[in-house]
C-alpha cells in the first residue's frame, strides 16, 4: 500500500498550519462541510457515472503522516514544530455522505459531503477531486461507449496510452463500471476480479516464418480462447482464409474452437468485417467472433453499426482510457457550512459572475424522484438536510435558474430515493465493500432508470437538478447580501 | 513499492506461455529486437521530450511475479504449471538502450531499443509504453506551455484534475522536465525533490467575517511566500485593495514581506492583471507578483502576453496535466528483428497501406548532426548499429518518403552525436540516477540546440529525421518482398 497523504496541494497544508494555529489560540475549532460536486457532464453526454468512491474511502483510512513525510516536510522550511507534532497523529475523524458508485449523477449535485474540522476537510480535498474526477470520468466514457454499442461486448484495451500505471489500472475498473465487459489489463484483473481477455499481436505473427503456422499453433495452445488477429500482412487475402484453414483443420481433427474468431486492426472495419462475415459464414463458421479494434469511440462504433459493420466485439482503448475528446472531470470541492459547535451550522456561498458557478449554500441532500408506473426518473431535488420529501401529496418542483420552468408531481405517482448514503461517521468507514461487479450491475439498473432521449450520444435531452423552495430562498437571499 | 509485474495486456502472457512452449519444443530460445517509438507529435508540436525513463527503469529492476500474481494467474485457467513454475524466478536479463530523459525527439525514431528473449521483450511491452508515452506527453506539453510564457515563471497546478494519483505525481514529474519551475504536488516534491509552492483558496477566505481579516491572518503567518488570492468577491473594488492594505501593514510594521503578490483565479486575465499591477505599482508594490491561474494553455498564456497582461507566474492545471488537447502520446513497440543465436540478426518489418506505419526494419542507432558554428541541430539521421557516421566527410543524408529532398553536410562543418545510451546490460542496469533538476537543466539545454521556427506552437518547422541509405535500401528492398 503505498502512502498517499502527501497527495495534496501544498496550500492545503498552508491552510492546515494557519487553522490549527487559530485552534490554539482561540481554543475552538472551526467546524465545516464541504461538497464535491461538478458543473458539466464530460463529452456533453446528459448525466454522468459516480465512481472512485472505494478508492476515496482507502485513501482516507491510510490517511497517516509518516516520519518520512514529516522530515520533508520539515525540511520545506514553511511549517513549524507545534504543527508538525500535530500531523504525526492526525486522522480524520469526520463524517462523509456520498452516492454509491455507479449512480448516474448531473452537474451541480453534492456528489461527496465532507463534515469536520476545517483542517480535516482541507486535507482530504485535493486526493477526492483526483480519485472521484478521474474514475467518473472514465465510467462515463465508457457508458457513451456501450450505449453505442448497444448490446455488443465492449473490452478495455487502453493500458499502453493511459496515462500511467493508476490511470490504466482505475481506468480499467471505471471502464468495467460503466458497462465495459472486460479488460486486457492483468492487473486490473487480479485486483478487482473483472475478466480479463486478449489474445496475440503482430509480432506474434512476424515471429513465425508464416502468418498461418501463427494462426496453427495459437490455435492449438488456445483453442477456448482463440481470436486470431488477421491484419498483418493482408486481411482478406491471407489473414481470413488463414484463419479458416485454421478453424477447419482443428474442427477436422476433432478439437473444435470453443470461443474463437478474427481481430480486425486497421483498414475499414465496416467494409472489412461484412466481408470477412461473409467468408466466415460460407465457410461453415457462422459462430466465429469478428472483434475490431483500432482507434475505435463511441461515434465511429454507432456509425460503424449503422453501416451494417458484422462487428460483434468492440477493443477500445486510447479514446475511452483519456476519454480522449474530454479529458477531465470538472469536480470541484467548496465550502458550504461553518460551525463552531458542529451542530449550528452558518451555510456559505461562493458568489460568481456566472450563475453556474455560484455555489449552493448549507448542508444538503439529494432526493431522486422517479414516476412510480414507469420506474423511470423525473428529477433530482436538492433540498436542506432538515427538509423530508416523500410522495404523500403533491409535489412541485422548478428550474432555478428559469423559475417559470415548474413541474407538479401527483401524490402517489411518483416514488422518492435519497441518494446520499453514509461512509465515513465519527472517521470509521461505515460503507460495504462492494465487488466491481455488484457495482456494475447497480450502474446497468441506474442508466436504466434514464429514458433513451437522455443518454443519446449529442444533444441529449436534460434531466432537471431542481432545488428546494427553502433551499432556492436561502441561495437568493445570500446572493443580494454579497452583493 | 507497489509490483506492477502485472501492470500488462493478457495477450502479452498468452504470447509468453507460447513462445515458453516452443522453447520447450526446440530447445532453442528465439531473441529479438523491439524498438519504442512513436509516430506524431503531440499537440502538432515540432518535436517531443522524452520523459519516464526512470520509472521504467525501476519497473523492470523490480519485475518479479510474487505469489498472489502467480496464485492469480493459474485461477484464471489459461496457464500451465510450466510456464508458471517459469514465470516464479523470471526476471529480465536482457539489453535495453534509450534516449535520455529530456531530449528532444521526433516521429519515427527509436527511443527505446530491447534486446531479449521473445519472452522478456512481450511482457515489458505494456508498462513500458504506459510509463514512457504518458511522461513524455506531458513533458513536450509542459514544454509548449513554457515556450508561450518566454521565460515567465510556470507552476504545475493540475493534480486534481490528473487522470489518477500516478498521473498527478509522474506528470508533475514530467512537467518539471518540460520546463515547469514548480508544481503544487506536495507527493512530487517529496519523491522528485523539486519545489512545491501554493497559497490558499477561496475557502480560506469564507472561513473568515471578512476578505481583509482572512489576508491579514495569512500574511501574518507567511511573509515568505504571501500570494493573496483576491477574486472570492469582487477583484478590483474588494481584493486588490485588501491585498494593498495588508502589504502596507506588514511595511509599515516593519515586517516586509519577502516574496509576496496576488492570485487572479477568473474574470478576464488580461484587464484584471493589468488594472492590478497599475494599482500595486500606485501603492508602492512594483516588486508583487501577479499570479493567473483559470484554464489557461499554451494559447490562452501566448494571446494574454500578447495583450500585455502584467502577469508574472502562470499556474497551469487541468490542460497540462492531462495534456487537454491531445490527452494521448502515441508511442508503439514494434518487432524489428529476430534472432535464434543472438548474434545473427534477421531484419523484421510490417508493412500497411499507410507509409508512415511501415516500420523500420533491423537493429538501429540514432545519430544527431549539428551546425558545427551555430551549435544547432540539422537533423537526424537513422542507421543499422553496423555503420558508422563522423564529420570527416561530406555527408549526404535524404528524405525517406521524397527521396528527391537531399542535403549535403560538409566535413568538418557539422558535428555528430548519437542518441542511444545504454541503460540495461544482461539484465542489469547500467544507467546512472539523474535528479529531475539534472534532467530538467539537460532538457532545456536540448531544446536551445532548436531553432525557434521548431518550437512555434502552430504548424513548426519540420526537423528531418532521415534513414542512412543502407538502412533504407534494406527497407525498401524489403516492402518489394513483402508485397
Amino acid at each position: 500500500m503505498r502512502n498517499l497523504t502527501l497527495l495534496t496541494d501544498f496550500y492545503e497544508l498552508t491552510m492546515m498550519q494557519a487553522y490549527h494555529y487559530a485552534e490554539a489560540e482561540t481554543g475552538r475549532r472551526q467546524m465545516a462541510v464541504f461538497d464535491m460536486f461538478y458543473r458539466e457532464n464530460p463529452c456533453g453526454n446528459g448525466y454522468a457515472v459516480a465512481a472512485g468512491l472505494a478508492q476515496l474511502i482507502e485513501y482516507i483510512k491510510n490517511l497517516r503522516m509518516d516520519d518520512d513525510a514529516i522530515a520533508y516536510l520539515r525540511s520545506n522550511g514553511t511549517f513549524g514544530e507545534a504543527f508538525l507534532e500535530f500531523l504525526k497523529t492526525f486522522r480524520f475523524t469526520g463524517e462523509i455522505y456520498a452516492v454509491p458508485e455507479g449512480t448516474v449523477i448531473f452537474p451541480g449535485e453534492p456528489l461527496v459531503r465532507v463534515t469536520g474540522s476545517l483542517i480535516e476537510c482541507q486535507l482530504i480535498e485535493t486526493a477526492m477531486l483526483n480519485i472521484v474526477n478521474h474514475q467518473s470520468l472514465i465510467a462515463t466514457k465508457a457508458a457513451r461507449v456501450c450505449w453505442a454499442a448497444a448490446g455488443d461486448r465492449v473490452l478495455e484495451f487502453g493500458l499502453r496510452r493511459a496515462q500511467g500505471p493508476d490511470a490504466g489500472l482505475y481506468g480499467a475498473r471505471a471502464a468495467m463500471i460503466g458497462g465495459c465487459h472486460g479488460t486486457s489489463n492483468v492487473l486490473a484483473g487480479q485486483l478487482f476480479g473483472v475478466p480479463v481477455g486478449g489474445t496475440h499481436a503482430h509480432s506474434w505473427i512476424m515471429s513465425f516464418a508464416t502468418e498461418l503456422e501463427a494462426f496453427e499453433c495459437y490455435a492449438n495452445l488456445y483453442p477456448n480462447a482463440c481470436i486470431l488477429l488477421v491484419d498483418t500482412y493482408d486481411t482478406l487475402r491471407s489473414g481470413v482464409p488463414n484463419a479458416i484453414k485454421v478453424f477447419k483443420a482443428m474442427r477436422e481433427a476433432g478439437k473444435p474452437l470453443s470461443y474463437y474468431g478474427i481481430r480486425l486492426d486497421s483498414g475499414d472495419l465496416a467494409y472489412l468485417s461484412k466481408m470477412a462475415r461473409q467468408m466466415l459464414d460460407d465457410a461453415g463458421f457462422p459462430d466465429a467472433s469478428i472483434v475490431a479494434s483500432n482507434d475505435l469511440d463511441e461515434y465511429l462504433i454507432a456509425e460503424l453499426k449503422a453501416q451494417g459493420a458484422k462487428i460483434t466485439v468492440w477493443g477500445v482503448g486510447t479514446n475511452l482510457i483519456t476519454s480522449k475528446e474530454n479529458p477531465a472531470f470538472g469536480g470541484v470541492y467548496k465550502l458550504a457550512a461553518l460551525s463552531t459547535d458542529g451542530e449550528t451550522w452558518q451555510p456559505k456561498i461562493k458568489v460568481s459572475e456566472d450563475p453556474v458557478k455560484i455555489t449552493n449554500p448549507g448542508v444538503k441532500k439529494i432526493y431522486r424522484l422517479y414516476d412510480a408506473k414507469t420506474g423511470k426518473m423525473k428529477a433530482d431535488l436538492i433540498t436542506l438536510t432538515g427538509e423530508v420529501v416523500d410522495n404523500h401529496s403533491d409535489l412541485t418542483i422548478f428550474d432555478p435558474l428559469a423559475t417559470w420552468k415548474r413541474m407538479t408531481l401527483k401524490a402517489g405517482a411518483f416514488t422518492v430515493r435519497e441518494l446520499l448514503e453514509p461512509v465515513f461517521v465519527n472517521g470509521n468507514c461505515v460503507y460495504p465493500d462492494y465487488t466491481v461487479a455488484q457495482i456494475q450491475e447497480y450502474a446497468k439498473k441506474e442508466r436504466d432508470t434514464l429514458w433513451e432521449e437522455h443518454k443519446r450520444l449529442v444533444r441529449p435531452h436534460i434531466m432537471p437538478v431542481d432545488l428546494s423552495q427553502k433551499l432556492y430562498d436561502l441561495k437568493q437571499a445570500m446572493i443580494m447580501k454579497a452583493r
